[in-house]
């Protein structure tokens, strides 16, 4: 079983990673064999790599993270409700978004699942 | 694909049955084959019944639930956080949850689970 401290503290180094606009940052918090679905319904990103360029590419838009609430730590998982601010095609937007984070026993996430649709998309 | 205003309406309907402490108007939400784990960790309970039995248990702690930011809706699910106040030994508490529901073609709730952990359990 994963480290409940470690899982949160990853939480907030994710979000931190998103305010540096740092994919290297983010990667090192993941398992080389990570799965991210983002946004659910999505193809799945397979493998540290292909998670790391997503990530990469999502950051060239400037998103910054927001926690909405608690970290809720149920055995393998972390689960947090956000908001980001992201500029999209030149007006601000806010979109609420949570996440299920899952962790191996290295206290690294092995699989991301963001949850939020177009109802969760509000203009600024 | 269910459809998500009929999603949302369902997860206003689940929180309105806890504050009029109806399982029938919980179950009324759910398919015949649901499968509810709350919380993530422990064995699930497998069908209708099963499901209503286990909220009609949590049901007589007088659990009362209120939405903390708005219902994410991605594809078949609808993801939201809450908070639950219960009087637990004699002392009320708050418990920050996520649910995780997934719905079916009819627009019925097939599997619910529930995030939350120790460090998501706080005496007021």
């Amino acid at each position: 079983m994963p480290d409940h401290k470690k899982m949160e503290a990853t939480i907030h180094a994710y979000v931190d990673a998103f305010a540096k606009g740092s994919a290297d940052a983010v990667a090192e918090l993941f398992a080389e064999d990570c799965i991210v679905e983002d946004p659910v319904g999505t193809p799945p990103h397979k493998g540290l790599a292909a998670a790391k360029a997503f990530y990469a590419e999502s950051m060239k838009t400037g998103a910054k993270l927001t926690l909405e609430g608690p970290i809720r730590l149920a055995q393998d998982y972390a689960v947090f409700p956000f908001s980001v601010k992201v500029d999209l095609g030149g007006t601000m937007h806010q979109i609420d978004v949570i996440d299920v984070m899952r962790f191996n026993e290295d206290n690294k996430i092995i699989e991301m699942r963001a949850f939020f649709g177009e109802s969760n998309v509000k203009p600024l």
